[in-house]
């Protein structure tokens, strides 16, 4: 079974700010927001969470092993370098998709993205202290077959993009649907899934779909174990078998048991 | 008409990279990409351009009125700061997906994206010094009707982000295949469509194929001028005319001559 | 009694790197050492510890309550996103001098700062697990008795710059030589001393020396608690009431006991 | 004969800001100078020009070829992703002294830099379009002989940086006395002197009296040209003709003439 801690990051008030008072420069906009979300992932990712720029002003992260002092930390620093402040809501459930559900709960009763006197929310549920799963974490770490022999090196590259789009897509939606589990892209031709237990047909099927839906074909490494982080690395060696052995699925090994201690 | 010069940024032999000697942590990843987007946008911001982050690995840019001396800077700074480097293709045409065919055509002449003897390309045409027309760019600013009020304030973050990826799938194939333009998002629920010279017809039937297609609202600002920049913060004001009109699209009103001198 | 665990990071072969094949620009370079910095601060703060610039390409931390695996992130997490390495030199001592000392022997047993075969060491003693005292960590906040109305608002910038640097390199010397505290300058008028346990008159010593060694007049606050960062804000308060009551040297009280988790 | 064009960077009231409402963690606001000089750096230094850190809440600039467009453009993209503002005074003559010296009259004039009023002056003399010589700028950069066997590979970090301390600030004093030169530390052993014509007798006076005054050796290698860029890597290249030819004053050669555009 799995349990994910999920944390919804909000920017407070983002969209009136940034056309107040006048529309601000575009590539200013995209610089602030891009940066903003790199700091977040070193500050996860040093922690061993991951956090994914999603709409960029909301992103969304898994938080397992992050206590909520930490949490403070990032909220407080956000605030002292960015001339904009981030609310954090966090929960705790089974499937990715119902601890999101609960972490945005969280920020929505303490008002709208867009209240101006809402700033800084810092509420929820944290795993801390409480005793959980071993493996807790599972992360799918899917590619596209030879995206740059068949994409990159061929079309231009709007083109190129559109079949990543389409085949990304198809599989947040039906990973979304079917499972509760939550996928992003993640740049080039990779996209990573936060997902509850599956099996190995489940992930078949879902990279069948896909094909089935847009016809892009994928592949997936799974990783299983205490944090994202770890459990990611193991789906990238997965993933890494996929290539070598010509398969579509691999499950990464049981995870060697090391101190969690980011500290 | 419109002449778009188009570069295209695409990182090189990236995806080997990111998995030699061992796969890397994704978050250091995620970093990297966004913070070499951000320093991209910068400096083709600060010039009067606009870049996009479209796979991160490859980035696509409206260049107007930056030469090829710039280009070269750029490409020297990247490689001084980062573990990375970047191959630059550029060429001109009337509409953006042309003059982007022609930059990916430059880069792919000169190797596959994944040759690890090919390191920093700079080829194709420049518009300097060339006699071009007086709003040479034309960007379009989409954004989605009250997305706070329906999606933000009201579903789990993900089911948000489904909403809008949906639009921004369903509209950046249709400005594609109907017109040669190229649409990005942007974050929150923006996306920012270079475009070739379009009537408000053209622009409401775009939006109702949205509407028809996936059910998300959309309404535009379009502005025209010498740079990507200009054009955007032109159509920015006119989104704001939707926003206080009520309207579904507005064009800026012609631009006031100024100096484009950005040296 | 302090107990100070300083670490030494430290470029590897970095000043070859400058000039190969060719000089490379100096605001990259500038834009390198700073950024990395920057991301320094960022992961040692995050925990509760301090991270000077001195050199750049060697910069000294405060480290107490970071332990060797953070360390390691911290070296994994640059060189995935850098086109530089780092090693780390780690020492415990009673006073700041002392561990540093202990800390740059450590990178020094393994070769020369310009040994090309020479990297990514990580080296030395760390407190992890070991009881120490209730407040470890001393720091001294000093700044200028009215730099903005002496010097900034009346001198040329540079003029102002060379007061300010006199009194840092006095007081730095002066700490260095009669305490084995380490003394840096943080911008504007400010400067953070790293010390040992030190009375009022110790440090109105200090003061009185700069003002006769080179006629700028400081005051100072003092903090002390189980990590750098706890330290320095205690610090800086005990500064503000310099400010409020008029006074040259005050210590902050002692501080409420709090939880040290920053995991 | 020299003309500098001088630009003084200063934040806009940033000692208030520091600490109000509570002072804020020391590691957040090296994080915010250091990435707002990068920033600086970058900006700048695409166009030409070089930016030092001087004491990070005002830097100093040497603009020669950026023109007032290019000013305002920095000034809007910093407000736009800081939470701080910047002002900017300009101002040219032919030692760079005096150049600072009226860029800093400019900013000075408009109130205080702890006037909360006060924001985002942006005042003063450019060069633009005015027939200039033809080398303008002149850059010197020394460095220490054999910093990292005597210093860095022997004594602690610290102990080490006191020695590169010592001559910079005996350095800095002499050539702002001495030349109404500006000399700045820019990390590691190596420091950058913007300077009048000199002959290379007074460059070797310079280094004569560095070491009679603290025993440190230093050589230099100067460059002439239109843009601090192009002096300041003739300069470099100057200093590796020192290095193979065992020297301490080198000359850059002439400059190939080539264009100034960096638009």
């Amino acid at each position: 079974m799995t349990t994910t801690q999920s944390t919804l990051v909000q920017l407070d008030n983002y969209g009136p700010w940034t056309v107040t008072p006048e529309p601000r420069r575009e590539m200013d906009l995209q610089t602030l927001q891009s940066r903003l979300f790199a700091d977040i992932a070193q500050f996860i990712g040093g922690r061993g969470g991951y956090v994914f720029h999603t709409r960029f002003d909301n992103m969304i992260a898994v938080t397992n092993g992050i206590n909520r002092e930490a949490h403070t930390t990032l909220q407080e620093s956000i605030s002292n370098r960015y001339p904009v402040t981030i609310s954090l809501g966090v929960d705790i459930a089974e499937t990715p998709a119902d601890a999101l559900q609960g972490a945005t709960e969280q920020i929505q009763a303490a008002g709208s993205a867009q209240d101006e006197n809402r700033t800084e929310v810092l509420a929820g549920e944290f795993l801390d202290g409480r005793s959980v799963d071993q493996e807790p974490v599972h992360i799918a770490h899917f590619d596209v077959n030879d995206a740059t022999g068949k994409y990159t090196d061929q079309l231009n590259e709007f083109d190129s993009f559109i079949q990543i789009e389409r085949s990304y897509a198809s599989l947040m939606e039906y990973m979304r649907k079917t499972h509760g589990a939550l996928s992003f892209f993640v740049g080039g031709d990779n996209m990573i899934a936060v997902c509850p237990e599956l099996s190995a047909e489940a992930y078949q099927d879902a990279i069948d779909n896909v094909e089935r839906d847009v016809g892009v074909e994928l592949k997936v490494g799974v990783g299983r174990d205490s944090t994202a982080h770890k459990a990611g690395i193991a789906a990238k060696h997965a993933l890494e078998a996929c290539r070598s052995h010509g398969t579509t699925v691999e499950f990464s090994e049981p995870p060697v048991s090391t101190s969690d201690d980011y500290r």
